[in-house]
C-alpha cells in the first residue's frame, strides 16, 4: 500500500523508520507538514517521491491508499475530515479525540464515507501484550479481577503536547488512553466500563495540565482497570502492566527492564532508549524499540484489515470508548466523585453481573483456604453456608525430633 | 529482656523464631493461650520455663519485662489494658486497633500508665525499607510526590482473620495498615493525611470483608500514599514497593523477586516460602524470610528503645494515626467520595503547603523539558513566565552519512 | 525474493513463520522433503506453490532466487553441492559444516562459483545482539577483556540431532556454534582466535555424544571467549550472554527473563515457549518468540545483501571459522589441554598483541585502585613504577558524632 | 563470649559491625593492630575495653575466649600458632592459608593443640546459600552436575592484597577460594576434588599476581565446579552462582539484583553498597550487606559449634581442601593442563564412581526426549539398547483451522 504521512515530528518518524524496515511491502509515498523544510527533510530522509505544506494535496493524491495521521491532536478531526472527504481510508495515532464527543464525530464521520478507521493505539499490539491476551482469552488465568497498566516518563517530546488547548489535557490524554486500552482488552472490550475515579494534579511543572494521575475503571463484571500516568517519573519510560485473575497473574515490563542491562563508565555512548535520562552508570536498553512497542505488528494488522475488509483489532469505535473513559476521569479528578462513563454508542455487551465464584467444600460449607504451615499442620478454612460462621479445621503433623532445635 | 508472648498461633511462631536465633540475648518466658494444648505445645517448641491459660498471670508474672500482644485484632484492647494495670511494656502486633476509636484509647492506656506501647509494623522494618528510608531522608530522591505500596497473597492463615467482628475487616485492615505506615514513612511523618479515596470488594471468596481494595491517601504537601491490597493474589505473597520523587525513584520487592530463582521438577521439595502456591516449576524463595520481613530489626530497636527510655520507630501514635486513615479508607470506600482523615490528636507539622517546584530557565521563561532526540536534534520547551505560551526551541543535529538507510 | 526451501522440519517451520510475516515481500516458492508427506503437509500449511521429494528440482527451479537449507547437519555439504552446480544463491543453517575441513569445502564451492554463502547463525541478529553489539563498537564499555555466552536447554527436537554421525556432535555442535561467533563478533572479527582449552562430558542421555560442555577461546588480543552449554538443563531455553569490558558490563538475557512473567494454575494454557517445560506456575513466555531469536533480521540481511551485492554480516567465511574453532574444543575436550585453533585461511588481522593498559597516577606510580571506604575514608592504591612495590595512601574522613552507635 | 580481633583494617570493621549489633549476646574484648593509632581508633569506634599493639597479649589476655583473625593472609600462619601456643579457640578469615602445605600446618596446629578452628567462609552462610543447600540435600534439583559460583569486582580494598607475596596470589587466592567453597557444598563436601584446569591472567592492572581467572573442579561424581574470578569487573560486585541438577536449576544473585533499583539524579546520596561505582543513575543497593553477605550466620555458627563442641559448617580441614583445589588451579594456568587435586589428608568418600542415569522407556529402548511441538505433533526420541540407534516416533495433531493463517 501507498500511505500519505500527515505530519514530519517524533512520531511520525518512528512510524517511518518501522514501515520501511524489515522488507515490508508498503511504503511511505508523501508527507505532508505545514513546515516546508520539515516535509522536505522528513522526505529526503526515508526518500519519498512526493512533500507538501498542503494536507489535502497529500490525502487526495491518487497514488495515495491511506492516510497516516501523526498531527497534533487538535489536528485530529480536521484531518479525518479531510480523509472522508476524498473516500481514503486513514490511521489516526492515539488519542483518537480530545474529548469523546470530538472522538464520535470522527467515528462518524468514517462509517459514513465508508472508509476504514484504523486507531493506531500501538501499546495493544507489542509483542508481550499480544502474546498475554492469548493467555487470558484461553483461560490460563481465570476471570481477570484487575487489571494496572503504568506509563509514566520524565514528559513529552513535542512542545504542543504541554499546552492543554492542542493536547487537551496532561498525562491523562497522552499516556492514560494506552493504559485504559489496554485494561479494556484484558478485561473484554465487551464489557461496559460504567465509572471511573481519578486523582490528578500537577506536581512539578509549570504547566496547566495534569502530570500525575491515578485512576481506576469499573467494570460492568466487577474488574477494575487501573491506571498510572505521569510525566514526572525519574529514570526512564516505565512501561508496565499487571493482571490478576482467579487462576493467575500476569506482569509485562515493556521498557526498562527487558533482559538488556549494560554498565558504562561513560565513555563512547551514544542514544541508549528513547527517555532514557543518562549515558553513564547502569542502562537498560531496549533490543528493538520499535518492534517491543508494537508498530511493526500494528502495521501489519492495520494493512491486512483493510485489504481483508475485516476490522483492525483497534478500530475508531475503540478510540471513542477510550475518550469517553478519559471525559469520566477529568471530570472524576474535579468532582472528587466516582463519575459515569458516557457511552451513548455502546455495542458490547448489556448485561451487568458481578459474579462472585464460591467454591463449596461440602454440601454445608464454602471453601475459604486450604493451606499447609510451616510446621507441616494442615489448616482447612471453612464457611458454614446457613450460619455464616467461619470455621478451622486442623491435622496436626506428625512431630519431627529437633523441629524447632 | 524475658518476654511474655500472648497467643501461640502463626505469628507468634514467627516472632519466637526471630527472638530465639542469631544469639540474641531476650528470651521468651512465658506464653500464653486460651487453648491449654497450644500453650504447652509452644512452650515447649521453643524451651520456655513457663505456659498459662491465664492471661494475667503471664502478664503479671514477676519475671516478665515486656508483653508481646500476638492475638486475634478484638483481644489487642483487653490485653494492652492488662499491660497498664501491670505496668508492664507492651508490645502490639499490627494493627494496633479495628478502628482509630479502639487504638486511641489503647494509646491512652501506655501514656497514662507510662509503660512503653511498641507497635509490631515489621514491614517498616525490613532491611531493604530501613535502607531506601535513609537514602529518601538523605535527599537521595528528592521531594517524595507520589509511593505505592502494594501486598497482595492467597489469603490469611488464621480463621479469626476472616471473620469481620473479630478483625475489623478484610483485606484493609490486615495488610493496607502496612501499606499506609510505609507510604507515611516515606512521605514524612510529620505531614499530616487529610483524606482517602478507596475503592473495595468482595471479588472471590464467600465472606463479608473486603477480599481487594485500592486507596489513595493525600497528604498535607500534595503527595500521594497509595496502597493496594488483596487476598485474591496468585502465585505467592507480592510485597512491592515503589515511590516517585523529583530527582528519582525507588522500586522494592521483598519477597517474590530477591534474587533467589530455583526451578524443580517436583522430586524433594519441602516448605519453600510462607504463602507460596507450589512446589514445583519455577520458584522464588526467600533467603531469610524472618529477616526480609524486618522482624529481628523490629525486636532491636523495640528492646532498645525500652532500654534508652526513646521512642521507637513505630509507637502506639503511628498506630493510631494508621487506624484513623484506615477509617477514613472504610468510609470512602461506602460513600464513594475522598473522605477526611479524623485526627482529634495530631502530633505532627501544622503548616498545609502544597508546593510545585518549578525551575527557571531565564528571567523570562521557565523550563519545561529538555532533550536530545533520536537523529541528535536538541530540543528545549520553555514556557512564558508571563503569558504562559509554550515554546520549542530545537538545535538540529549535524547531518550524518546514510542516517536513515 | 523467491525461496526454496529445503527441509520441513522444526526449523524449517520456524523460518517460514517469520519469512510470511510482518507483510515481508519475499516468498517461499517451493519445498524439499525426501518424505512427500512432509514435503505436502508444509507446502499447504505455508501456501506454496510447489513442493517437491527431489532436491535438485527445488534448487533448480527457474522461478528460485535463493535456497534455505533447513537440512540435518550431514547434509548441508552435498546441498550446498547442488546450488553451486545450479548457481543460485545458498543461506545454510548452522552450523556450517560438521568440521572445519567441511565447512572449508562449502566455503570454497561458493566462493568458486560465485555465489552468494549466508550463514543462518540468528543469534547474531537477535534485537538485543544487535544494538548490544554496536555499543561495544562505539566503545560504550571499552577494551572487551571477557565473553561469556551459554546456551542450555533439555535437548534437541529432532531425531537425527542425537546421532553424532549425522549432526557431528553433541551440545557443542548444536549451540556452541552459537556461542562462539557471538563471542568473535562482541571480540572483534578481525582478532585472530588462538588456543581452545574444553571440557566436555555425556552426563545425562543415554547417546554417545557430549550433552554438556564448558570451553574457553583465547584470541590474539588476550581476550577470552566463554561458552557454557549442555542439553541437561531444566527450566526452559537458557540463553544468556556477558561481557566484561575495560569501562563496562553488558548482561543480556534473550529468553528466561525477558520482562514477560505469568503465574497459572494450569487452567487454560497451550503453548508458552520454545522448550518450556510445563504450563502451570510462574512461567517466562516470550513475547514474539521469532524475533527475540534473530529471524526476521538475519533474512532482512541477507536478502538485502544479496540486492545490494555485498557480504552479510554472517557468511560461509565465518562458518568455516566458527567449525575451526568447534575442532579445536573437541580435540581439547579429548587432550586435556589447550588446542590451537587451525586456520588454514585467516582473512583477520595478523598482529599478536597483549596489551595491557596501565593507568598513572603520577611520574613514579601506577594507579592500581581509588576508592572511598564506608566509614569515608579516602584510600588510594598506587604502585612504584620502578621498586614495583604497592602503597597505600588514606585519607582520613572528619569523625562524625555516632558514628558507631 | 568475649573476643580478641587481630587486626582494625576493612574486614575487621565489617565483622565487628556485625557482632556488635541485633542485640547479640557475644562481644569483643579487645583488637590488635600493630599501629596504635588504628587499635586505639578501632577500640573507641566499637567500645572496647582493651586494645593492644602486642598480637601475644592480645590472645593471651584471660578474658578472652576466641580469636578472630582479620589480618593479610601471610599473617594467618603466625596468629594461628599464637593460637594454639595459648590455648585458645580461633576463627580465621578466608582464605586459611597461602599454599595447602600452610594450610595444613595450621589445621595440625589447632588440632594438635585440641582447640577449635572455625573457617570464615562467610560466603557459605549467606541466607540464600543455606536455604538452596537445604533445598538441594532435599533433593529438589536431583543430582548436581555443574555448578558455578561467580565472584567479581573492581579490586580489593587493602594495598597488602594487592601484592602477592602478602596475599599469595590475585583474584584466584582473594575471590576463588569463596567460590571453590560454595561448589563443594553444593556438589558435597564427601565427594573428592579430583582436578583442576584454570586460565589465569593480568589484564587491567599493574600487578604481578591474575586479575582475573576462571576455573575447572571436577569432582569424583562427575560433577563440575566453575569458578569465575575477577578483580577487573565494573558495575559494582557481581556474587553470582548457579547449579545445574538433574531434576532442577537453582540461581543466585547474592548483591546486584536483590529486589532493592533506585535511580537517583545524584543529589543527596552518600554510601551506596560495597564495591558500588557511582552514586547516581541506577543503583542497586543491598537492604543488609553484613546479612546478605553471611556474617551474622557465620558467627552464630561459629559461636554455638564452640559452645555444643561440634564442628562448624566451616573448618579449617575445609579450608585446607580449598587451598589444595586453588594449588592446583594455579599450577594449571602454569601448565595450561588439567592438574591433580593433591589431598595427603582426605576425610571423605573414597569411592569414584560417575554414573549416568538412564531412563527407560520400554525393555528395548532408552527414553532420549519427550516433547510436544508448537504445532501439536508429539515427538518421542528413543535409542535401542541394542543397536544403539535413535529413532523418532511421532503423532501428528489434530489439524486446527487456520492454524498457519
Amino acid at each position: 500500500m501507498k500511505i500519505a504521512m500527515l505530519g514530519s515530528g517524533f512520531i511520525a518518524r518512528f512510524y517511518a523508520e518501522s514501515l520501511h524496515a524489515q522488507r515490508r511491502k508498503d511504503t511511505l509515498f508523501t508527507v505532508y507538514s505545514r513546515n516546508p523544510e520539515n516535509a522536505q527533510r522528513f522526505s529526503a530522509d526515508f526518500g519519498l517521491s512526493h512533500f507538501t505544506t498542503n494536507m489535502e494535496e497529500a490525502i487526495a493524491h491518487p497514488e495515495v491508499d491511506v492516510v497516516l495521521i501523526s498531527l497534533p491532536n487538535h489536528l485530529h478531526e480536521p484531518a479525518v475530515a479531510a480523509c472522508a472527504k476524498y473516500k481514503k481510508h486513514v490511521l489516526c495515532t492515539k488519542p483518537l479525540g480530545r474529548t469523546a464527543a470530538e472522538a464520535k464525530r470522527m467515528l462518524s464521520m468514517v462509517e459514513t464515507a465508508g472508509i476504514f478507521g484504523g486507531y493506531l493505539e500501538d501499546l495493544c499490539y507489542t509483542p508481550k501484550f499480544l502474546k498475554s491476551l492469548n493467555s487470558i482469552q484461553q483461560g490460563a488465568i481465570g476471570k481477570v479481577l484487575w487489571t494496572k497498566s503504568r506509563e509514566t516518563h520524565p514528559g513529552p517530546h513535542s512542545d504542543w503536547f504541554w499546552d492543554k488547548e492542542q493536547s487537551g489535557g496532561g498525562a491523562i490524554i497522552d499516556l492514560a488512553c494506552h493504559c485504559v486500552e489496554i485494561s479494556r482488552n484484558y478485561i473484554g472490550k465487551n464489557i461496559r466500563p460504567l465509572e471511573v475515579m481519578c486523582w490528578a494534579a500537577t506536581q512539578v511543572h509549570p504547566i496547566e495540565a495534569e502530570d500525575h494521575a491515578i485512576g481506576l475503571v469499573k467494570y460492568a463484571n466487577g474488574a477494575i482497570g487501573q491506571f498510572e500516568v505521569s510525566w514526572t517519573f525519574r529514570g526512564g519510560m516505565d512501561l508496565r502492566d499487571e493482571v490478576m485473575g482467579t487462576e493467575g497473574t500476569i506482569w509485562i515490563n515493556n521498557f526498562l527492564r527487558t533482559g538488556f542491562e549494560m554498565f558504562s563508565t561513560g565513555k563512547g555512548g551514544g542514544y541508549v532508549a528513547e527517555k532514557a535520562e543518562s549515558s553513564s552508570g547502569w542502562l537498560f536498553p531496549v533490543g528493538d524499540e520499535s518492534h517491543e512497542l508494537g508498530y511493526p505488528n500494528m502495521f501489519t494488522d492495520m494493512f491486512e484489515a483493510i485489504e481483508k475488509n475485516r476490522t483492525p483489532l483497534e478500530s475508531f469505535y475503540d478510540g471513542y470508548v477510550v475518550n469517553a473513559i478519559l471525559d469520566a476521569a477529568f471530570s472524576s479528578a474535579k468532582s472528587k466523585q466516582w463519575e459515569p462513563v458516557q457511552l451513548d454508542d455502546w455495542r458490547g455487551d448489556a448485561t451487568t453481573e458481578q459474579s462472585q465464584t464460591l467454591v463449596s467444600f461440602d454440601d454445608n460449607h464454602y471453601l475459604v483456604k486450604e493451606e499447609v504451615l510451616p510446621n507441616g499442620d494442615q489448616v482447612l478454612i471453612l464457611k458454614d453456608k446457613k450460619s455464616g460462621v467461619v470455621i478451622q479445621q486442623k491435622k496436626q503433623a506428625a512431630p519431627s525430633i529437633g523441629d524447632q532445635g
